[in-house]
C-alpha cells in the first residue's frame, strides 16, 4: 500500500526516492499520481520531506489535481542550462537535477524508479553519480520497493478491482449470449447472412462491449481456438471461423480507463459439444483449479501453490515446467501473478523468486492450464482473487465455469 | 528507416545492439518486431550476424510471426541458473546473458535500448559491465540510434500513417456532425431529453467512433472548453456542459490497433458563434499556422520553424517560450514533434536539441497555439504532415479549418 512506502524506504536504508518517466508507461508513477496524464514527470520524496511532483507547464493542472505539491520543470529551465552549457543536453539535465536535489535536500542513498530507455538510464545515472558525490545511486532488482508496495491493495484499490471485475464479467456474459445466438451449419457458426462467424467478428463485438463500459485493452485479449489455444499467448486469428467441438480459450484482461486497474479472467469452452477426450482434459484442468482454490490462503508463499499445481498435473501424467523447465507441452507456465495497475505484477505464484507469504490485500490470478498445439487443443481456467482483511478469499471473477455453450444446428 | 540501422550502428561504432523489454511499452521493440505482442523479449543484433529475437515459450508463435530468427528464453533457462546460484536472481540473469552473448559473439561496444525500470537498468548494466570485461556498455542520451532510424518513415510506414489519418479525420467529421445535430437553449447545447450535452457525452461518442475504426487512445484525447483550453494538456472536464461562444480545443491522437501508428490533429472551434475578441485570437493562430505551413520544407532544421512561429507571435504582441522560457501564457510550447509509433518522437520542431535538417520521410505535427486560462480561452491548430520522396509536403490531416460550427437555437 502507499502507506507502506516510508517503511519500505527505511527497510532499504533509502534517504530519497525518485520516480521518473511518463504515467502512460510507468505504472509506478501512475500509482503515485492516481492516474494523472503526465508525459514527463518526476516524483521526488526524501525521507524527511514532503513529496514533490515535477511536471511540464502544459500539464500543470493535471499535476495539481494529484494533490501532491507541484513544481514546474520550467522553474529549473533546461533551456537556460542549455545556453550555459553550449547545447550539451546531458550536461544541462545534470545541472537541472543537481539544483533540484540541492533545493530539496536530496543526499545519501537515492532509489531510482520509473520506466526509461535502458541505455539512457545507465548513462545518465552513471554521470549523475559522478556529478553528485553526496548521493549514492541505488537501483533495485525486482521485487522493488514499488513491487512490494503495490502488491498489497488498500480498501479503495480493492473497490476499484471489484468494479473492473464486474464490468469484465458482464462483457463475458454478453459474449456468451452473442455466441449462443448463432446457429451452426456443418459444425461452423454462421451469421444471419449465412457467412461464417469468425474470431474477428467476436473480437469486434468484444471491443464494443468494452468501450460501453469504459474499459480498454492495452494488451488486446486472447480468443484462440483449437491448435492456437495450445500456445498460451496466441491471441487468435481474425479470419478463423468458429467451429463446434474445439477448445476455445477466452482470456480477457481489460483496464478500467477511470481507475487504471486491470482484471484478468479466462474461460475455456466448447461450442455445441465437447468431444470426450477433450472434455477429459477440461475436467483435469478444472480439478487442479478447484484443488488450488480450495487450498490457497494467506500465510503461505505463492510458490507453494505452483508446486501443488505441478504435483497435481504430474499425478495426472502431464509434463510440467517444474520438472522440465524446457517443456513446450503440458503445464508450461506459472500458476498466477498479481493484478493491479499492471496486468502482471507481484506477488508471483511461481517457484522462483521471492517466497514471501501471501497476505491480506494481495490480488492474484489462479490460472492452471494444459497446452498441446500439435494435438489441436489447449485449456486454461483463470479467476482473479483478493485476500480480504481477515485473510478470506474474495473471488473477484464471479462467473460460472461452463464447459459447453449450446448452439442450435440446422 | 529500419534499413538505416546498420549505418547508424557504424556511425556510433557499435558492435552490437540489445533492445530489451515489452513491446507494449517499448516502442523501439515494437518497431523492430512489427507490433507483435511480446511481454519480455530481447532483440540482439551484432554488426556481423543476423538479428535474433528471444521470447517466452508462451509467445513463441508471436515471436516467429515477426520473421526474425527466434530463440526461447528457456533455451537458457534462468531456473537452471537460479538453482546453481542459490536463488540469486541477478546472478542468474547475468549468467544467462553471458551465455547468450558468448553464443552470439557479442563483444566490443554494445548499445542497450528498450524501456525498463531506471534503477534496474543502472544496477543490472553496471553489474553486466563488471561481469563481461570484453564488452563496453553504451547508453545514449536522446536522440538515440532508434530516434533517428524511426523518424524517417519508409513507404509502408507512410501508408500506415495515411490510413490512421483518414480514419481519424472521419471521426472528427462525425463528431462535428454530432455536435451540430444538437440545439442550444440559453447558450447551452441540449440533448433530445432536454439535458445539457456534456464533454463526457462527446467523449463517449468519440470512443464509439474510434472503436468502430479499430483505433485506440493510449493517451485519451483533449476536448477542453474555455479556460480549460488555456492549459494545453487539460483533457476536458466530463461533467461540463457545452456552451456557445467558447473556444473548444479538440486535439485527438489515436493509434491504429492494426499497425501501431498514431495520428495527431487539433481543431479549435466555437459552437454557434465566435465573440469578436476570440475570433481575432483564432485568426492570429491560423495566420501563424498558415505562414509556417507555407514555408516548412526539407533541408532546414526543425528549430527554424519554432523560431519563426515565436517571431510571428511576438510581432503580434504575444509572449513566447523563446524569449521567456518560464511564461505560462501566450505561446508556451514547441511548434511540433515527430509522429509514428509514439505520439511524440523525433524530429522536434524546437529550438533546443539537435538541429539536423528535415528530410524526406519525416512526419511531424505543426501546432502553434495561444493560451490564456485566466481570460478563459485557448486556441491551437494542428496538422500532421509528411515529407515525400521529392521533399514535397503531404498534409496527412485532410480536414477543413472551421472556426464556427453552426448550432440551431430555440
Amino acid at each position: 500500500m502507499k502507506s507502506d512506502i516510508p517503511q519500505l524506504m527505511a527497510d532499504r536504508n533509502l534517504d530519497a526516492i525518485v520516480v521518473y518517466g511518463s504515467t502512460s508507461t510507468s505504472s509506478d508513477l501512475a500509482y503515485l499520481t492516481g492516474g494523472a496524464h503526465l508525459e514527463r514527470a518526476m516524483y521526488l520524496h526524501t525521507r524527511q520531506g514532503e513529496p514533490v511532483l515535477f511536471a511540464s507547464v502544459l500539464e500543470r493542472e493535471n499535476a495539481k489535481a494529484t494533490g501532491i505539491p507541484t513544481r514546474l520543470w520550467s522553474d529549473y529551465s533546461i533551456s537556460r542550462y542549455m545556453q550555459n552549457r553550449g547545447g550539451d543536453v546531458m550536461a544541462a539535465q545534470l545541472r537541472q537535477w543537481r539544483e533540484i536535489f540541492a533545493d530539496y535536500g536530496v543526499q545519501g542513498r537515492v532509489g531510482f524508479y520509473g520506466l526509461t530507455d535502458m541505455g539512457y538510464a545507465y548513462r545518465f545515472l552513471t554521470a549523475l553519480a559522478a556529478e553528485l558525490p553526496e548521493i549514492e545511486v541505488v537501483g533495485e532488482i525486482p521485487p522493488t520497493l514499488f513491487t512490494i508496495a503495490r502488491e498489497t491493495k488498500d480498501a479503495r484499490e480493492i473497490e476499484n478491482m471489484r468494479s473492473v471485475a464486474r464490468a469484465t464479467t458482464e462483457v463475458i456474459a454478453n459474449v456468451f449470449d452473442f455466441l449462443s445466438a448463432h446457429r451452426a451449419v456443418d459444425d461452423v457458426l454462421v451469421k444471419s447472412d449465412g457467412q461464417p462467424l469468425t474470431i474477428g467478428d467476436v473480437k469486434a463485438f468484444i471491443r464494443l462491449e468494452l468501450v460501453k463500459r469504459n474499459l480498454e485493452e492495452p494488451h488486446e485479449n486472447i480468443f484462440s481456438q483449437g491448435r492456437d489455444a495450445g500456445i498460451p499467448h496466441n491471441a487468435g486469428r481474425y479470419h478463423m471461423p468458429l467451429r463446434l467441438g474445439e477448445t476455445i480459450i477466452f482470456d480477457i484482461f481489460p483496464r478500467d480507463r477511470a481507475t487504471g486497474y486491470f482484471h484478468d479472467i479466462t474461460r475455456t469452452f466448447f461450442l455445441g459439444y465437447a468431444p470426450q477426450h477433450l472434455a477429459d482434459k477440461w475436467l483435469d484442468v478444472k480439478r487442479v483449479f478447484d484443488e488450488v482454490m480450495a487450498e490457497i490462503r494467506v500465510g503461505e508463499p505463492g510458490g507453494t501453490y505452483q508446486q501443488m499445481a505441478c504435483d497435481l498435473f504430474e499425478v495426472l501424467n502431464y509434463p510440467t515446467i517444474c520438472s522440465d523447465p524446457q517443456t513446450t507441452v503440458g503445464y508450461i507456465h506459472s500458476l498466477g501473478h498479481g493484478v493491479g495497475l499492471d496486468i502482471h505484477e507481484g506477488p508471483r505464484l511461481s517457484i522462483f523468486g521471492r517466497q514471501t507469504p501471501l497476505q491480506p490485500g494481495h490480488v492474484v490470478s489462479v490460472e492452471p492450464g494444459l497446452y498441446y498445439p500439435d494435438d489441436g487443443w489447449g485449456v486454461r481456467i483463470e479467476d482473479t482473487i483478493a485476500f480480504g482483511e481477515q485473510g478470506e478469499v474474495i473471488n473477484l471473477s464471479d462467473f460460472p465455469y461452463e464447459m459447453v455453450i449450446p448452439i442450435a444446428r440446422t
